[in-house]
């Protein structure tokens, strides 16, 4: 998976690169932060994921020959430009959420401090990684959840956006909760468990379905899953599929694993399955359905009573249908002047589009009692929490909201990954990433967990960036 | 792009193709066509793409030691099979329509023939390439429809779905008509124009909005966009922009190329904008306009009256994000057995879900007189329309709905593009591809083309197809 994803940037960021160089500004340092607005779906909270993406494309970002002689060929950058191209390596430092963390609107899930040249440069990559993978945990974490339980199995690479939304799918849909994938290459690259069944082709391909599902439990008995909807369900594939088990798997000793249904109205189907496999004496043979589900859908059918052990889910979980955008964005901060970190902050006609200024770390308070998350306050990079006093939360919109918080800790959230451009940082496997993100949004309260109208998670500011965030508004208001 | 995806494969299809091999049947040959259901946003017609990705894909498919290995570790395969892999190359034929063509629902748009060991494992890349660059560019041709002649450039890169999803967007968005792209992968790989003006940033990182706009001034003379709602579009942008125009282009002959807004009242401020620079002399100077758009709220703008010269189109487009799936699916639609082609037919009790069986071509019909297309009518391979005499066609549901079509030209709209696993077609250039796809969409009557409630462009079947598709449906229905 690691191509070279050095020319993955918009046109404006080496023009602007190019304009830097040009008018003596290349190595002033700067800080940008990476943030999102709304959580997609109207969710509680979203996932973080794609960081190690994110930390492999820093690492291999360099310019080929083939590279610069497609710029120049452009014909809107300078020889001077060309040459730093040439040489360049990546120098910058990185903070970021870990993967697995719930995130939460206008916090700096990332920042990246260093030359302008080149934070300006990376801006295009670093929201393509975070902003899919994001989606995709968090969308996989909505569809879980909804299953109650329930396994939920990846099975969307056929309608993926591209080859990479299918792999690195599978790999956030799994950070998300789901217990694995169909996909190989994820399965391959990131240890993923692979799960199958068989296509309908498998059944056109024999004189009848008696045949395609005995020929199937001859070669697979030990997983053998039915796939029971090519014809008739009630009428054909689930008499046949019993059949099988009798005449096959049972004389061998073998159980079978499950029968899987694809159309029809399922949750009508699966209870009545469910049903008929009991009376035949197969009561651990599992219900798995698909069919263009999601987290409402699966809902539904729960409060129906639907009989489904596991839910396969594609389309919708691989392209996160119902909102298919996580709309992080790179905004500068701060710039160093003299050795003094001078905020930055980018005002707006659209109120919500006002960026935090200053360089900026973020703090999660939890309650020791019961260890639950009460609220993340960002802070200056250099302030400090002291959790063994009473602490002053308050709303950034409406001050005179304030709530005073005790017998808590506090945690730093964010850690350092790029020093001086070298990777500090290495990220947990997969599994390690799942459970990490199971474990963390335990600590959140179920108010925030809910799909409808969810508890708006207190994202606040500390007084002294508040502070500088008004001086900063009132300055630029006038 | 062209790295290697032959593990970008399902589960099902290897545990099936192993079981074809271990039941002798692997050398049988099979036909699968792919087809989709419904257009996506309920248009009148999709746009086929993705056929040189996938044409790459042929040609690279091999299983590498490593992927052996792999693929030994899972315990679900034969050693026979798995030496089958060491040998693997491409066999088969294929067939398909021509990117930049107009599709429709149900016709197969693409055929594979070959064993079936090795058509069933090319299923989930297949549809992967053709459902996402298809999307796209279905989703970009009315977003550039909307536009009514004005450019759309496709600046989506940093929302979309991973890499790949990036830069073959903006491949298939150039299809459908884009002007060009911000990503400069996609510009470099397939010699697409890139746009690009400057971000926030830039203007953030200079003491003032006129210092910002005068050092790109200076550097970009001959293409010098400026973006004016950092802090107040009407106040401070638009009436800084002009001091620019005139203090530095102006005196050395230079004409400004446009202004950009980002945010606000897109609508009401181009208006605005329009005038004041009409009155400082700059008639000529373009305004661009980008935040969050699509061919809804270009529409609405336009009916409006925005004054807007060039549209940047980001998310929604690069996600198709009012519909992000392309739903098309691969099912077995023959076998060969003693020399014969037996059709093959999935019931299913979604009677949309039902397929068409036999080896099929796709013809269109043309209007002899305005060259517009009539109608598509699906015939098995071996079939031939004779276009010098009338030709009844009828619509295959409701089978007293008939029509003698006189004076047309009857075109093959299927090529064949492999044969016993060799490229045999050699892919036009995407700028050949976006000129032809212009034209074919020509072909088509206003009725199909428009948003709401588009006219239903005739799929029909030849009665030969329809009598066996019938047949068979008689048949497994007892």
């Amino acid at each position: 998976m690691e191509h070279d994803l050095t020319m993955l940037v918009d046109l404006y960021e080496l023009t602007m690169a190019n304009g830097m160089l040009l008018d003596g500004k290349k190595d002033t340092v700067t800080y940008f932060d990476m943030f999102f607005r709304r959580v997609p779906d109207d969710g509680g909270y979203a996932i973080m994921a794609g960081v190690e993406q994110l930390m492999d494309y820093f690492e291999n970002l360099h310019f080929s020959e083939d590279d610069i002689a497609y710029l120049r060929g452009l014909g809107c950058f300078s020889a001077q430009f060309l040459d730093y191209l040439k040489d360049f390596h990546f120098e910058c430092d990185v903070w970021s959420i870990p993967e697995g963390t719930p995130i939460f609107p206008k916090e700096p899930i990332i920042t990246v401090k260093g030359p302008v040249i080149q934070t300006m440069m990376v801006e295009t990559t670093l929201l393509l990684m975070i902003n899919h993978q994001s989606l995709i945990a968090t969308k996989a974490n909505r569809v879980v959840r909804s299953a109650g339980g329930h396994p939920v199995v990846e099975f969307g690479a056929r309608r993926a956006q591209g080859d990479t939304a299918a792999t690195l799918g599978s790999r956030a849909a799994y950070i998300g909760g789901c217990v694995g994938t169909s996909n190989l290459e994820a399965s391959k690259l990131f240890n993923i468990p692979p799960y199958g069944t068989m296509a309908h082709s498998w059944i056109q391909l024999f004189g009848s379905e008696y045949e395609a599902f005995k020929v199937y439990a001859e070669h697979y008995p030990t997983n053998c899953v039915l796939l029971i909807d090519t014809y008739n369900v009630l009428k054909s594939g689930l008499p046949t599929a019993i059949r099988v088990f009798n005449d096959i798997l049972k004389p061998k000793g073998y159980r079978p694993a499950g029968v899987r249904i694809d159309s029809g109205d399922i949750t009508y189907l699966s209870k009545k399955i469910r049903k008929i496999l009991d009376e035949a004496g197969y009561e651990d043979c599992k219900i798995l359905v698909s069919n263009s589900l999601d987290e409402y859908i699966i809902r539904d059918m729960r409060i129906q009573g639907a009989k489904v052990d596991s839910y396969c889910v594609g389309e919708r979980l691989i392209t996160a249908s119902s909102e298919p955008v996580f709309g992080g964005v790179y905004k500068l901060a701060a710039v160093e002047e003299g050795g003094q970190i001078i905020p930055r902050i980018k005002i707006s006609e659209n109120v919500e589009k006002i960026t935090l200024p200053g360089f900026k770390t973020i703090w999660r308070l939890f309650d020791r009692e019961t260890g639950k998350a009460i609220a993340d306050v960002v802070t200056l990079a250099n302030e400090e929490i002291d959790d063994t006093k009473p602490y002053e939360i308050f709303d950034p919109d409406h001050t005179w909201k304030r709530k005073t918080v005790t017998n808590f800790f506090a945690k730093r959230i964010k850690v350092q990954i790029f020093q001086g451009g070298k990777r500090i940082y290495e990220s947990p496997s997969v599994q390690e990433i799942q459970k990490y993100c199971a474990e963390q949004i335990g600590t959140l309260w179920d108010e925030v967990l809910r799909f409808e109208n969810p508890h708006e998670y207190y994202v606040d500011l500390s007084q002294k960036l508040w502070d500088m965030r008004h001086e900063l508004l009132s300055k630029y208001s006038k």
